[in-house]
């Protein structure tokens, strides 16, 4: 029998809601890491107003699995170019201690991490509401939101509903994940009062959600959003909280919340570490996938929400490209180390065609197109069979240039006539190193364990948590 | 150079223009006829009307091909039943000294060869006009009709015309051919006035043709009529003389119009006989045919008629079956014998699908049809991989039943689940005798040339007057 939710969320709330020695020593990090930042600005000659913001600040954090962000606020007067070249670089070098890696939302920012927590430091423009400069400056006022709104029962159920899309992948609005933030999970909370009852109504989700948690001037024309769901800010009816969220995570949101109604389990918060699968069954996996290809390539290290931006519109390319070549896609997934290795894993319907393509002519009912089908057609060396008249129009059968779509593929890497388009940071190394690795180089490349469990997950098709006993 | 369409025509006339002493045997022969279908009506006890119709009473007989029509017309207070009970039999019991052929059109007639000519002797009834009660009671109005608005000129041109229709397929409403009837071309000929003109006109002809010849009360009503062909029958305001065209017929005189019009040959009125391939010819072709199959079967003598009826809907029913399978058919022909063979021509642009088929289920949003379709899919056997959420909507990939169209097939042959419908009076021999034959089958077969030159034309797939020199 599958436990009840209640008792589930027991747990949850046992390991998620930081205790007494959490948040002392959660606060006391804040203060120090503060007061440094304080310090280099300072030093630096710089006017900015450092404060707490994110999940610390709204008491919304989950407990050993925080974000720390720490905010630097500058006068409105100021130019974004100065964050750029000034900013960041002093605080990089402030900072060195640590190993910072730089990352980019709408502007730059930085990321490290302190004992055990990862800390996030970002600028922003300290404006009046409304006013906003940069996307990064409407922070203090959610995090002012929240604290006038959240209770100690609100926020338990707030981290519930993390931790529940984190369990199930669709937590964080970065590009790679391209899923739900925190502060839309807070406000969804918000607005259906409970983990439990936004599970619900999420499961009754029918593709025009428009949510409206505060009673907001222009918030009513929340139908010129185009999207499936449409959140509005509580401070900013401009804005979609969800604009971020992929079709993809939001319905994977919606049928996961259906699951866990039915037959509640920790797995959904906690997952299990997936087991390390051997090369016998990545084998026995991979010969009943004929469809299956894996492009690997190199790329360089650059700032890994850029990196994203450009892998996951090379993985559209990619399929792209076999499209308009006639190969069918079923699914298609990027993985990366994030640093240098990067990997588009394809499942192909038809990954071979038949040499023969059928063309299809104008209606004979259009003389001139008839006339230039015929003239290019008829003598063409390509011409396999035809043409001829069926129905009212006319068809030749052509020798498809590529039946292949591995050849393709290796053609394409080379040649760019063909119409691959590779993001320009991605360009030279791909085209220089791309290649379809085989199964044996599949099976050496499995050591590395992030690349076996996404290979694994592509390979099973299941998202994790359908995988479940009680799902 | 091509020559001149007129020094074409020129010969064209010499050859299928009537001389006097054809036009003596043919009188008498006809006369002959007559009076003998006359004796042996009234020995029978019916009182009928014999007269000569058509083509020869028309005077728009081409030389050396003629078909001679006698018509015996009976009184309209007579039971259709009694044609076919009594009439026919006592014909075919009259005439027993010839190969009789039993045919059928809207109602049964009798065709037989007597010195060279093919005969048709064809019952109707003696009605006023309008008051039809079979189709044929409209011929002698038709005969009439042409003989008080032919002329010598107009005659030759009916004769360039239905030449050209023969030669290039699409003469003749049976169903085996779906082509141009005699009265249609005739037609065709007054309205445009000459085959040169009808040829011009016919190149621009752009999917709703409506022609009335004669101004007739009712025909303006031409639109109620579906085909992109319509000609208003000069004597029947109701009836669409290109009823039977089917679309690839009409479509192949237009085409083949405008090439005749571009390089004029006599080659399109006498298409030279083809000559015939040999063993290695047809490896050659076979080999460059991937998706080719050729279903072969039995099948009993019946009214040749009856039989194609039943030949294209067969044909229909294999291309459909294939097609739900999701088999994608490039042409798909039919020939037979006549007498007791046939074969279905396929050219598959899949011949082999992908073992896996990408099933597509239901939007997420659709919570109860989801929810069928997990249950459906999550623990079925014939579930490779997933179900998972795809953009917004639930897909799961299957395992394919039938991944080779041959297979496919062979089942359907036997086991009627697969919901191949096999026409009534080819269903005993086809389910018991039809297979698949594989090369060396095909190679024993073109020994027969009607078959190999069939086949020969849906390998190489042009029409054959699209493989002439000046096309």
């Amino acid at each position: 029998m599958a436990p009840s939710t209640n008792s589930v969320l027991e747990i949850v709330e046992r390991r998620a809601v930081p205790g007494p020695d959490d948040r002392k020593r959660m606060d006391s990090q804040a203060a120090n890491l503060k007061k440094e930042l304080q310090s280099i600005l300072i030093s630096n000659d710089f006017d900015a107003e450092v404060s707490i913001q994110g999940s610390v600040a709204k008491d919304t954090w989950l407990r050993g699995e925080a974000d720390l962000d720490i905010f630097a606020g500058f006068e409105p007067s100021m130019n974004r170019t100065e964050w750029v070249e000034k900013v960041i670089p002093a605080l990089k070098k402030g900072l060195s201690r640590f190993k910072i890696v730089e990352r980019y939302a709408e502007h730059p920012y930085l990321e490290f991490r302190s004992e055990r927590v990862r800390v996030n430091v970002v600028p922003y423009f300290v404006v009046k509401k409304g006013e906003w400069k940069s996307a990064t400056d409407r922070t203090p006022f959610h995090t002012e939101y929240m604290n006038s709104h959240l209770t100690p029962k609100t926020r338990a159920e707030v981290r519930f509903l993390k931790r529940f899309m984190k369990g199930i992948d669709v937590y964080g609005a970065e590009i790679r994940v391209g899923g739900f933030s925190g502060m839309l999970a807070e406000t969804l909370v918000l607005n259906y009062g409970s983990f439990t009852e936004t599970l619900e109504e999420a499961s009754c989700w029918n593709g025009k959600v428009r949510i409206l948690v505060e009673k907001l001037e222009g918030a009513e024309s929340a139908d010129r959003f185009d999207s499936s769901l449409v959140v509005i800010d509580p401070i900013d009816p401009e804005r979609n909280l969800a604009a971020a969220v992929r079709s993809e995570k939001l319905w994977s949101f919606v049928a996961a919340s259906r699951q866990l109604l039915q037959g509640p389990s920790l797995e959904y918060f906690y997952p299990r570490t997936p087991r390390t699968h051997s090369k016998s069954e990545f084998q026995r996996k991979l010969k009943d996938s004929e469809g299956f290809l894996a492009i690997v390539f190199p790329h360089p290290k650059v700032v890994v929400d850029i990196l994203w931006g450009q892998l996951l519109s090379l993985e559209q390319s990619l399929v792209g490209l076999l499209q308009r070549f006639d190969f069918r896609i079923a699914r298609s997934h990027t993985w990366s180390d994030d640093r240098k290795l990067g990997v588009v894993f394809l499942e192909l319907e038809t990954p071979e065609l038949p040499r023969t393509r059928v063309h299809l002519g104008p209606p004979v009912a259009r003389r001139e197109e008839s006339q230039t089908f015929l003239e290019r057609h008829r003598n063409s060396k390509s011409t396999l069979r035809g043409p001829y008249v069926q129905s009212e129009r006319w068809i030749v059968e052509k020798r498809r240039e590529y039946p292949s779509s591995s050849e393709l593929l290796r053609k394409a890497f080379k040649d760019s006539s063909l119409g691959l388009s590779v993001p320009k940071q991605l360009h030279n190394n791909f085209t220089s190193g791309a290649h379809i690795v085989d199964r044996d180089g599949i099976e050496k490349m499995i050591s590395n364990r992030s690349f076996a469990e996404a290979l694994w997950d592509f390979l099973d098709g299941r998202p994790r948590w359908l995988r479940l006993k009680y799902a």
